[in-house]
Parts: structure tokens; C-alpha cells; sequence
């Protein structure tokens, strides 16, 4: 396999906010240091998870700066730097090299729909302005484009594009990775109810915000694949299933925030046009939580 | 859990047919008789595999009596009975239980869309005329009717309902119904490239078509799951991946009679307007079958 | 344009059953009666109106021949013979042909998805077998195959296949068909909602089973088409389109049987599994027909 | 009708971008001086034709004044201020106003799903901070949200939001708007290849990018639909078809430029990833513009 440096528990912090709506980094070390503790194998700021559309482009430099700070190389960081244009791409990209990223992660975000081939052009203008190796992400709900497996492997003929991150819900999607890369690539699982379909098929890691409110569960299934242990797996799966379902189809950093306080952690503020969850939904989170 | 005779690899007969577009019983019972001696844990006549929409009434009535008496009791007999309404739903549903089946499988065929309250009523309406278990399909692709997890339940109320068949291809549907139903109720994959991803998920068996072509790497990754080896069954599901997915997209009456061909077996006749595959399609599926 | 009879309003009769669930030919006379003196400019039996699918091969004759002799020459008939297999399908058309039909109807009815090939071959193959004009019906819905305009233009080569009748609910595709066909064949609308969408993308007749509850406003909007007055077209679909929109969201079988209750005119019974509509759905019907 | 300024054809201007992809202010103006000219009833800057979301907020802000500097009055200005933001919307919006925009066009633009409730807020703090009004948009092939009639309608209850912009592709949504909103509120056609339907639907408006290549095309079937001449517009839409049908197909922002270069027009660069059409492509509409 290319060599890469994440398996396992990708863990995506959520980026708070003041009252004012304004980033409150104290906090997010706070929250990251969690993640870091809780057995995570590495992190991923600026993902979808961190609302990284939602920031300036000073905002995310200091996400990025602070997770490089308070990591201190404990796990590898993987940091998102996807934007409509090119430019944009590469501007953020450069800066999270610089700032000490091991990785970072592209979506080929689209208001125009992209042909495929603007959006090879576009992976490898960018890949070619670094030297860590990229993850390209597949996720057509946020991203407004959905790669193909045939697209997605003309990109990985790009030297430093090493990785895959599949967020369709399509378990297909995987089995067509895995048969058609062998074990060149590695492919992840960004869509929380596929976890265990997921490793089952051969994913090689699980990007995720689950850990934010449960993490041994997270590292419990990924430790029994790893046992060739099916049963143990399929039981773990099953107790986490519900909130994963949950998480999901509340959006994710509404409903890691209300879990957060549930478990009598500050999650901070949302932005606008983001909105908490109503009462009636966090009474069911909270039900969701407990049985856990 | 309610007890059920099906379990592991349930195998799909196809429906052989004459020169003339008659269906030939005596070419249907040697190739139900290969599917009996290669180890299926019981057979399905009259499935979507075996074009029962396409039959007359006489036709599946002889197909039925045909399995019985070639069976001999080996294994279980799910026949299917489906039909448009209710009243013939019902004449066939009789027919098989007097002819030996030890189940009957219905999917709520539909030209105008059902309510759910309509389907229910078919249901219980065909159920109560009946003494062996149903099992409930649901494949809105084939039947014109999405059946929701919470219609199903309502369903699986009914006594002698005692099996679901999922074949949307969607794994979350099974997480679903295995979350919800627990132990009580076994349920049925029936979407070949999903295999892996539903016995991952809990389902009791697979019924599939492709026994007609590969019983033993079918039966080998049933075995590897109840021996809870994930690596073994994700190696020997990758090894037929390619003909599940090769046999779903070419419709299975015609995938299978190509496939049987390609081994030296005689498929018989397809009944208009289905027709053989194209002539590259069979040597795609050559190569296919040389490679497994 | 190929020559042809039919145009304007093409009225769907229901089929009536009796409390046995047995078509009741008597009533079905009375309630086609009614379509024809209030104006329609054709009718058509054995329609997805007249739930055509349900019935034995003995009933479909019955409602055919019913029907020629009730309209007595009156009005052009076009008759639907679509079956799941080509050799049904001939021997429905060949009936209807013989009962004095002007023409029939065919939707490629699919179980196992039909490739283009297939789909032409069964057209072809019916269409060698008769002398009368074939209607081809697109209506992915209910036929469960959506026949791409390519598709369409593919079949029109077959010599008496002369009409079409478009149900996709997409007014993009007469487009298609007027830009594609130009005066050289003949489209008809067969999604209510689209009456006025179709006739200004030019259809020349509109198949419908609204004029069982409100024949004026059905002709009514075909003469303000006739005489090119868009802004009455415009008034007269407007004051109906909320009828158009329940018949088809509740089904029109079950729709139009309770909207002949409320104006008091006995519409038999249904065959199961379909039922009348609920009490609330028929109190609904009742004010939008008093608003009409 | 709540009053409004807009009506008729509204011209969507493209932003050029000179070779290092900046924005070219001096040639946008001449590009919008030839829609001024060329009949337009009102012009439209940073839509989607004018890639507003790939804009910085410098250059967003150059674009709205250079149009309102160039227009002098002569038809309405409608400025698209649309951002992923509240924050960042009002901020557009309250600097639309001041330079002399006669409204605003916002499309609730969606990373995570919003609900019902945050749009209507979103919409509603917006609208408190202006005196303008606004169009509210409805597309969810670019906004990646697909607002329901009624939630329209809900939004519509703020006293400045007093147009709609419908541009799903599906003219039932018209129908609604109409019938619900009656002349209260005027709708607007944003899919080009609807202009026919949505005109025979009563909208009071079309959105588009067409003018910059046929502009006597779009204001001949304009003036058709005032004069009540059904035929005529009938005439004059299906000579446009393809044309609409192809900007559409390739992108608007695309295929303007390459329309504008076939006709010897100076259309600037694209910003990457966007890319120009292909050669294939090119011919292609070279074609298409030679019939008109």
C-alpha cells in the first residue's frame, strides 16, 4: 500500500463558537484535547463536522495553527482545505503543509457542476503545490458532485493522492475501491451507519465525529475487525447504531453540540444560519445517550 | 426467534422454456436437481429468477408440483405466489401448501400504488387461507412498492408471517429490521452484491441465483460467517463479486441461462420480450465465470 | 402527420365490480354512456383507469367488446391490450382489432427491466400482427420502464405505430417529441396535472380519466387551446387543477369510483387489494368538487 | 399584486475574468451594456451566470457597483447577495442597497441541511436589515436545499420578500405558486428550458442568461405571451429550444462565453476550476447558433 499514515479512528473536532458567533479557539483546544485522550488515531480539523465553509479563510488558518499546537504529534492531523476555486484550494493547502498538517483533505466542491476533467485539472494543479499526500474525498450531499469510482481513479494517479474518502452511503462504492485498488490505496468511511458494512468490505479507517460523545465505542469495533472477530463487531456495532443514525440526520455539528451538553460539556455556540436542536430533539438524544 | 426452517444459501431455480416458449418441466427438474446436489440449504421456485409474473396459472401450478416432487424433502420449498390481487394471491398461496411447500414467499405486486392499510389487508387476507409461514418481500424495483421498516413491522404482526426478504439494496435496512425485530423474526438478503454487507449485518440467509453458477464460493462464505471469520468471508466474497454484480445488471433469467450455457449445461429458452444476452455480453460473462 | 382519429379530450372509463368483486358489464355500460354524451372526443377501456391489469383475459374481452358495442360507432376506441409477455399481448390485440377497436394501446410492461432491443422487438413483433394504429404509452410508474425519446423515436419507425402517449409528468419530454417528430406524429398527455403545460407544448389530445367527474371543464380547456386563447386555457385549468391533482395522488380507480358517490351516481365496487378511499379522503373530494 | 418593478425578461449577466483570472470590471460593463441595449426589462448581476459564490467579497462589491454606475437607471437592478452565512448575507445585502439596487435576490444557500425553521429565520434577519425587496430563490441543484410551497409561503409572510424565483425544472411548482398565492405575490421562471410552461403558468417573469446571445428570441416570446398568442409563443420557444436547452446542459457561465465568442464577442477567461468548452463542443453550439 501507498504508505499512509491513518487507520483506525479519524476523529473530527467540531468548531465552537462565542456568543457572538466569533471562533473560540480556547475552547476548541479544550474540545480537541478530548478527542486527543479518548484514543482517537489521529484528527481531522475543517472537516465537515468543524463547518469549515462557514469560516473566513483567517478563522481557518487559526483552526489549523491551533490543532498543530495542541497535538503536539501525539497522532497525525489530517486538516481540510477544500474551496470553490482552485486558488482558494491551494492557498489553504499550502498553509496547512506549512502549519505542520500530515495530510490533507479535498472535496471537489461544486456550485457549477464539474466535468471530470476540470476536476482531475483541479487535484493536481493543487497536488503539485505540496508535498503531503492528499485525501480526496467523495461526498456528493455537501460537496454537489459525485466522483465515480472511474474518476476517482484517474485521481489517484496523481503522485500524492493517496487516499479515499467515501461518504455516498453506498457500500458498492467500497467493494469497487477495494477490488479495484487492491491494497494500493486505501479507502475510508466517512458515512457513520456504514461503520461496520464499511470495515466489513475492507475500509482501512472511519472518519468520524462520534468520538466527540462516544469513543470507546468507536475504538471498540475498529479493535474487534481488527480481531477478525465478526460477532463482537456486529454487537458493538449495533449499541452505537442509534446515535449514529442520530448524529447523522440532525447534522453533525448541531447534534455533537447537544450531546456535548448532555455529557455536561461546554460545546459552545452555533452559527448563523445554523440553529441548536429543538427541546424535543436533545430529550431524544439524551435517551439515545443514556442507553448507550 | 420464531422458528424457521431457512437458513444459509436459498437457491433460485430458473424457469426453463421449449423451443416454442412452453415451459419444460423435465429440463426445470435437472436443473433444480443441480442446485439440490451442490449443497443449497433450500430452493425458491417461482421467484422473480424464475419469471413466475410471466406464467400462467397451470404453468406455476406445474413448476410447484414439479419442485415438490423433485425435492423430495431434502430441503426446505419456498414457493412464491405473488400476484396483483388479492383473490389470486390467495388461489396460489392454497395451491403450494396443498402441494408440500413449506412456505410461501409474497411481495405486494402493484400497478396502482398501495396504502399501507391496503397492504396489510392483503396480507392478513392471504394469511389467514393458509397454514405454512410467509415470508414478506419487499423489492420496490420489481414490485412497484417501497415497503417502509415500519409497515413491515405492522406486517410481521400477522402470525404466520414470519420472514422478511430485503432486496432494495440499501444495508440500513437491515440494520433496521435486526435492531427493531431482535431475535423474533429472521430476515432474508436478497440483493447479491450486498452478500458480505448482510450477513455483516445479521441476516439469516441469502437468496440468490447464483448457486446456478457458483454453489460452492455461495456456501463458502455462509460458512465462513458462522465460523465468525470476517477475513475469510471478505476474500471469498471479492472472489464472486464480479458475477453478482454481472448477473443483477443483465436481469437473472438471462444472466443465468448464459452462464449455464457458457458451462456446457443446457438453460433452455427465454419467453418474449425477454431475450438471450448479446453476443459480447456472454464473452464478458466468460470471462468473468474463467476468473472465479 | 400520419393520419389519424384521435384528438381532444380521450376519456378513461373505470371498470366497475360487483360486491363479489366481478366485473359488472351492466354498470360499466351506464358509466361509459356518460362519457359519451357529455363530450369526450374518444374513450379508452381497459386503461390503468380501468385497472386493465387486474382482469382475466376473459373480462378484458368482455369490457372490449361492451365497449364497441355501446359506442356504437359514436366516437373513436382505443383499446388498451399491454401484457407482460409478447404472445398475451398479440392475442389482446388481435381481439381488439377484431371487436371493431380504432386503435390500441401498448406500454411495454416490464418485470425483468427491458433492454431497447427487447422493448422494439415486442412492438415490432405485435405490431406485424395487426392492421390497426398503435398508441405507444410511455408511464415509468406504473409500466416500470421509462422509454428515453431516443427509445420512442426508434419505435415510430414501426409503420402503424403512430401515436404517443407521454405520462412521465416531465414537459420536457414533449419537447422533445414535438422538436423530434414535428408534425409527422402525434403526442398525447397522459399526466393530469400537465394538461395545460402539454397542450401549449403542443399535444393534440389529452387521456384522462377526469371527464367521469367534470367533462365541461376537461372540453373546455381543449377550446380555449382550439380558438389560441392562452388566457383563458390559463382560467379554465386553474379552476380544475385541484381535482386533476387528487385524482392522481389518491389513484384513479379508487378517486374517480368516489367522486361518482358524491355526485350520486353508483360507480360498483372495487377489486382488491384496492380499497375505497377513507372517509377523510372522500370529505376532502367533496370540497374540491364543490369548488369546481 | 405586492408592487414590483421586475417583469418580462431579466438578463443575467456573466462576470469575465481577464488571463490571470481576476475580475475584468471594464469589459463586464461593456458585456452588460449590450443586455441594457438589447431589450432586456431588467438585469440581474452575481447570479449563478455571474459565478457570485466563486467571487471574493472585494469583487462582489465591484460588480454591484460597476452595474449600478452602467444601468443609470435605465431597467431595475435585482442583486444576487446569497451567502452560506446570515452574517455575511446581510452584509451583501445591506451594501446592495446602499449602492442603488431596486432588490435583492437570496437563495438559502445549504452546506448542512437547513430546516424549515433556520430558513425562514436566515430570510428573516436578512430582510429586517434592508428596505429593499427581495426575491427569495428555489434551486436545489445549486443551493443544495429545495424549499417547499410551503415553506414559500411561510417566507412570504416577510413583509420585503415579495418574488419568488422557481427553478427546480418542475412546473407543478408554478402551478402551486399560482394557485396559492394567486396575485398576491409575482413567481418568476429561473429554468430556461420551462420558459413556454412557466409563461402558460401565469409567471410574471424569466431569469436568464439567454440574452447575451438571443436576446430578440427571449423578448419575441415575451411579447407573444402579452399579446395572448399561444401559437405564436409556441413558434417562437421551439426555435430557442436548443439553445436554452444547451446552455443549461453545459453550465451557464461556459457556454455564454463560447456562444459569446461564436459571435465574435469578447467573453474574458473563466476562473478554475471552471474551464472552457470543449472544441466538440464548441461546434456544437456554433450549430445550434447558426439555426436561430
Amino acid at each position: 500500500m501507498k504508505n499512509n499514515l491513518f487507520k483506525g479512528i479519524i476523529a473530527y473536532p467540531i468548531t465552537p463558537f462565542d456568543k457572538e458567533e466569533k471562533v473560540d479557539i480556547s475552547l476548541y483546544k479544550k474540545l480537541l484535547e478530548r478527542l486527543l485522550v479518548s484514543g482517537s488515531h489521529a484528527v481531522a480539523p475543517l472537516g465537515s463536522t468543524g463547518v469549515m465553509p462557514y469560516l473566513t479563510d483567517e478563522e481557518k488558518e487559526a483552526v489549523t495553527e491551533a490543532t498543530i499546537q495542541q497535538v503536539k504529534g501525539r497522532v497525525p492531523v489530517l486538516v481540510g482545505v477544500s474551496n470553490l476555486t482552485t486558488e482558494r484550494t491551494i492557498y489553504h493547502a499550502k498553509f496547512a503543509e506549512k502549519a505542520g498538517a500530515d495530510a490533507v483533505m479535498i472535496i471537489p466542491m461544486s456550485y457549477w457542476k464539474l466535468s471530470d476533467d476540470e476536476i482531475v485539472k483541479h487535484f493536481d494543479t493543487v497536488a503539485k503545490q505540496i508535498t503531503v499526500p492528499i485525501m480526496a474525498y467523495n461526498n456528493p450531499a455537501t460537496g454537489g458532485v459525485d466522483m465515480s469510482p472511474a474518476l476517482l481513479k484517474r485521481i489517484l494517479e496523481i503522485p500524492n493522492v493517496t487516499m479515499i474518502k467515501e461518504s455516498t452511503g453506498d457500500v458498492q462504492r467500497m467493494h469497487y475501491l477495494k477490488r479495484e485498488l487492491g491494497d494500493d490505496v486505501a479507502f475510508y468511511n466517512g458515512s457513520n451507519p456504514l461503520a461496520l458494512a464499511a470495515f466489513a468490505a475492507g475500509a482501512t479507517g472511519w472518519c468520524t465525529a462520534a468520538p466527540n460523545l462516544i469513543p470507546n465505542l468507536n475504538t471498540d469495533l475498529y479493535n474487534a475487525i481488527q480481531n477478525n472477530d465478526l460477532n463482537e463487531a456486529q454487537k458493538v456495532f449495533y449499541k452505537q447504531l442509534n446515535l449514529l443514525k442520530f448524529i447523522v440526520n440532525k447534522g453533525l455539528p448541531r447534534a455533537i453540540k447537544a450531546g456535548l451538553g448532555i455529557q455536561g460539556i461546554d460545546g459552545g455556540f452555533l452559527r448563523s444560519p445554523l440553529k441548536p436542536l429543538t427541546e424535543s430533539e436533545v430529550k431524544e438524544l439524551g435517551l439515545i445517550l443514556e442507553e448507550v
